[in-house]
């Protein structure tokens, strides 16, 4: 991967070392060689050609920590300008676009709307989108190799295709390879939910903990969880769906089939058609309701609080059946953040077994280009965890 | 390990081999190299102790695959009777105790009554019924030197303490010692749900899956998950849980404070208070309810409907949030198997999501040894994989 034709491969240890030092680094070599079980030789041959091929650095030596305590160390870290990656959110209406550095801090965003979502027309306005984001200041076009796509529904990330997405209403789409042609990037593409995952399990609250759960609260709820260190996948194809756990055994009819889901309750379509039954006004809109829950209308907030509760009861699932290290909160819906925060709170407390309680939640809106940062987080992982 | 003391330790490449050979073999060194990346000559080297100590065995060559298959393979096998291991479930009115060989088949079993579920006479109690397994016939003494423990409750497995076992009434009880102290035996600590989960995972339905979960249903109902390929233990203690997930927010109050839980509705004492509020008669047990079910009445047969379906639901809950490849469901109450089954099918097969409705689910009843067989595999596993 060292190649700047991005075809050489990284040996165990390398991605090993790499990998510590982009997600937890400064770190000196001794701390390194302890927390992978390598000897310390191994952590500097391992990082010989990372440092030559100007990804790592080596900082200036720290003071030494004490008598006895040997040759200062110099912390090996990240040279976050080496080289930078695109990364977009595709949604039905529009493309949230990236360019992040290898810290995954965000250099510079933008989006364009799209008139029509099919498979053409989305791959067009993806070439502008990035022609935008790497000629633009910045000069990010010499040093931009990759790109990650990040898309709702079922994506198989190993080869590229989007097998469904709903809202877009995809089947079977090659994304990674049309992708490729049309940008001239190496291109990775995965699941929204598990994209932002990434960023967080890799950049955000999620570094260093063997397990951890992300909810996004919006039009759908998703999860993403890693458990054991590793993203899980499900076996089925099928995982984290926090929004299809049924929490109400005489709730809502759900678009799955099923009843009293979590989604049934607090997806933003069923908060709306909630909203406009106990309002009478059948053309209100989710800002609608939520204007109206802040301006003091109590039918409307207990639509919220009932969401939020529900939301809560999902989250407890999560926590009593795996228990993760943190859970964080966040997705569009969490705009209204305020009406559904306290319930969240609340119905998590009340559902959840013993210790579980003690889980930390995070619950905190998210900008808009975060969703973009995910897919960012995912190019910059097959860079270096192929 | 292979010394007599117990007290040496394998390479990390021979556990590699002993693990698989044990779980999946008998297994050619080609197909072990392929299947643990590494080479046939580090699969040769990592045997050979495992040879020398009596753990492992050539089978006898097999016939060539066909022309150019090399040389006839010789595949690697257990032996079983190398040595043997106790396992015992501790209940809060029985022992049950079992003597496995290496593969984890039952030679032996007895079990014990206990009049006082207090330390000191378990522990006395389980003395005497090591030396029932051990000194009668079968002559397992010789070669048995490691004991597996299960105890419900939370129990942590790396100090041997039981921290809390509402049944049992213990509260931090330092378990592995005084059990050594006791019998002479290398003593490993478990919780019975994680223990039964082993024992599937390494013996059973689970082997092989990168995720697996068991469902245990009676008195509590449990779960124990095996995801990226290890068992989930939850980073504040609690895992698994699935009694305690909240499936009904109109349901009944549960002992654990909330409401709705699938405990509370189709845990043992739950099924008996609901059929003593239908029928009107309040000295009625779960065999009474069991026999009138049975017998056609219709109010405790939707009882026991109801604790199906909450089951279901709640195993679509593990379904959609970690999609294992399989699930077993088991425990005492499925000695009511025929009342729930059909139920538990439904209820799942209504809340799975999408394609995690194709998670095979075995339901099972699960014979009385069965809890001291994974107390057996727990012991196996420290010898093996310490």
């Amino acid at each position: 991967m060292l190649s700047e034709t991005g075809t050489g491969a990284l040996a165990p240890a390398a991605t090993a070392v790499f990998t510590a030092v982009l997600t937890e680094g400064p770190l000196s070599r001794v701390s390194l060689a302890n927390r992978l079980g390598l000897s310390s030789a191994a952590v500097t041959k391992a990082a010989r050609p990372l440092i030559e091929a100007g990804y790592l650095q080596e900082l200036a030596a720290t003071e030494r920590t004490g008598p006895g305590a040997g040759r200062p160390a110099s912390p090996l870290a990240i040279c976050p300008d080496r080289e930078y990656f695109v990364g977009v959110k595709i949604t039905a209406d529009e493309l949230i676009g990236v360019v992040c550095d290898l810290s995954a801090d965000v250099r510079v965003a933008a989006h364009r709307p799209l008139a029509d979502p099919g498979v053409d027309a989305v791959l067009t306005e993806l070439g502008r989108l990035i022609d935008d984001l790497l000629d633009g200041p910045g000069d990010y076009r010499a040093r931009t190799r990759r790109l990650g796509l990040a898309v709702s529904g079922d994506v198989d990330r190993g080869t590229g295709l989007v097998r469904y997405s709903p809202f877009l209403r995809w089947h079977d789409v090659p994304l990674r390879e049309r992708a490729a042609r049309i940008t001239g990037l190496a291109v990775t593409v995965e699941n929204d939910v598990k994209a932002l995952t990434t960023a967080e399990h890799w950049f955000g609250e999620g570094v260093g903990a063997e397990s951890f759960a992300l909810i996004t609260v919006g039009t759908g709820i998703g999860c993403g969880l890693v458990v054991n260190g590793r993203l899980v996948s499900g076996s089925h194809g099928v995982a984290g769906e926090i929004g299809h756990i049924g929490v109400d055994a005489t709730g809502p009819d759900c678009h799955c089939g099923s009843r009293g889901c979590v989604e049934a309750i607090a997806g933003t379509d069923a908060i709306v058609s909630q909203a406009r039954a106990c309002t009478g006004k059948p053309g209100l809109t989710i800002d609608d309701a939520v204007a109206l829950a802040r301006g003091g209308d109590e039918r409307v907030a207990a639509v919220f609080a009932r969401g939020g509760t529900a939301i809560g009861t999902g989250i407890a699932a999560v926590a009593n059946l795996v228990g993760p290290a943190r859970i964080v909160v966040s997705g569009e819906g969490l705009a209204a953040y305020d009406l559904f925060e306290t319930h969240i709170r609340t119905g998590f407390e009340r559902q959840a077994f013993g210790a579980a309680v003690q889980c930390p939640l995070s619950i905190r809106p998210l900008p808009f280009e975060e969703w973009a940062r995910g897919a960012a987080a995912v190019s910059i992982q097959s860079l270096v965890a192929p």
